[in-house]
């Protein structure tokens, strides 16, 4: 269990940080650019929580998210020229989050007993909801909407996770093996630039 | 009380679809799409159980929902051109949702003991919440604050049954007598083509 | 305790307003109006106590919130030609509402004993949500974002609060001494124009 908590911690950091780039490209000033990074990196698990019931929520009860969210906003901050030459580093951070955080949020659901294809919604919420709360606020119509293989890597990673527990996997290796799923998939649909479809449809008219 | 269910199904898998429709007219991938859709159908009932303290919220305890949800997602994806010409049926679906949901909404809360006014509010959100969602995040100013009469038929709705209520009418029969105000509210509405005013006010000055 | 509870319930007025007229200016409907107006209002101790798992949320269980919203919603629709010119007045019933839902949800946080970073954070969420999401839902980018110094006098305040409770000042006298360090501040920042920073770099190229 405990490689995956460090890799949710380096997650949970990436996240924030991800938020304050963002944030900063907007030109939002400077409690702005923190309080984006503190709900990018919180987003996701908060709804989850909120949705299964787990209140106060996690990071309320277990300072050490709020440190680390704090660390991620100041290091971004102060690092944040560095980091955007540094973009293919963070991506692969990034990727690592969603893959912990999915199957992070899928056991938490497991756990309650509630029915598995909700516990997969869970496991994605948590992944991307922080990224949708982010462009949101920014006012950009969310990311992950947009044609990029990163959800669905997530829902993947899940239903492996899944099949897998139904055949009996020891847990600490499903979890470690399902993460590596959905980081797989998600790099490697970046390295063929592999895209979601979109259906063909006459747009709107006003 | 099982033709209200009945109901209640047939207005969240429409919800659903008018969540499709939405975001592949904005041109979202396969994955936003099916997002949009599902917080489109549980927006609303959410938001109302999250402030009821009703946790796990109704759709994570009930699974019929998210396969009604999925379902509705499925048709309406591949079917989108169909029922683009359809839009006038599935409007008609869309106004039975709202009104059931919002009697279903009001009934919850009425049931936990709040204030008949927090319940009538309770009503309204889960019948409009998930459009609102919705159209927030397609980036759009929600359609339920520009004219039309929507909200408007759920309150007066909502009003309707407390007073039957007080006067004694039998549950099963409020509901349906109440919902089928909000639905011939809003038929006759579109029908007249009435509209709720707008303030006259100077626009805001940058 | 009851001078806190009295600016509690002007601050929320004020709110309702805020939001109302907001939404005016938008040309939203009526009902687009009240929505905004209530949402504006309860979003920030709504989003606390959601967080903290405290629900049926505060207004829920209150009437009397639901009332002086109705009321403000009222008054602020009704006169919303006079209030526009009276900005300056309504600016100071802001800033005390800030000040006093920064006290508020930091105590509420504090009681239910949870880490003080912690809750200084739902201290300025109390605060600063509600206008948040008025800016959302009337799709801008939120206000508070950009350089006046409006949470970070909150932030202030919660701190101050924080360090004379260490120091076992009275509870009463605290309320009241920090509240007005966060009214000071933010009226000090206005008359001396001071802003918080932007962190430069350059705009994202798409």
């Amino acid at each position: 269990m405990s490689i995956l908590f460090w890799l949710d911690y380096i997650g949970t950091m990436v996240f924030a940080m991800s938020g304050v780039l963002t944030a900063a490209e907007k030109r939002f000033d400077l409690f702005g650019v923190m309080f984006i990074g503190v709900v990018t990196a919180i987003g996701g698990g908060t709804t989850r929580d909120l949705l299964l019931g787990i209140t106060p929520v996690t990071w309320l009860s277990t300072p050490i998210y709020l440190y680390l969210i704090l660390a991620g906003v100041l290091v971004a901050m102060l690092f944040r020229n560095v980091l955007a030459s540094l973009r293919r580093t963070l991506f692969l951070f990034d990727t690592i989050g969603i893959g912990v955080f999915t199957i992070i949020g899928l056991e938490k659901a497991l756990n309650l007993g509630v029915h598995p294809g909700v516990a997969v919604l869970m496991g994605v919420t948590s992944a991307v909801v922080g990224g949708v709360i982010r462009d949101t606020l920014t006012n950009e119509v969310p990311l992950i909407f947009q044609r990029e293989i990163y959800a669905t890597a997530c829902i993947a990673g899940a239903l492996v996770y899944l099949l897998l527990r139904h055949l009996g996997l020891d847990p600490a290796l499903n979890q470690l093996f399902t993460a590596g799923v959905i980081i797989a998939t998600r790099l490697l649909s970046i390295h063929f630039n592999w895209s979601m479809p979109i259906l063909s449809m006459p747009e709107k008219k006003e």
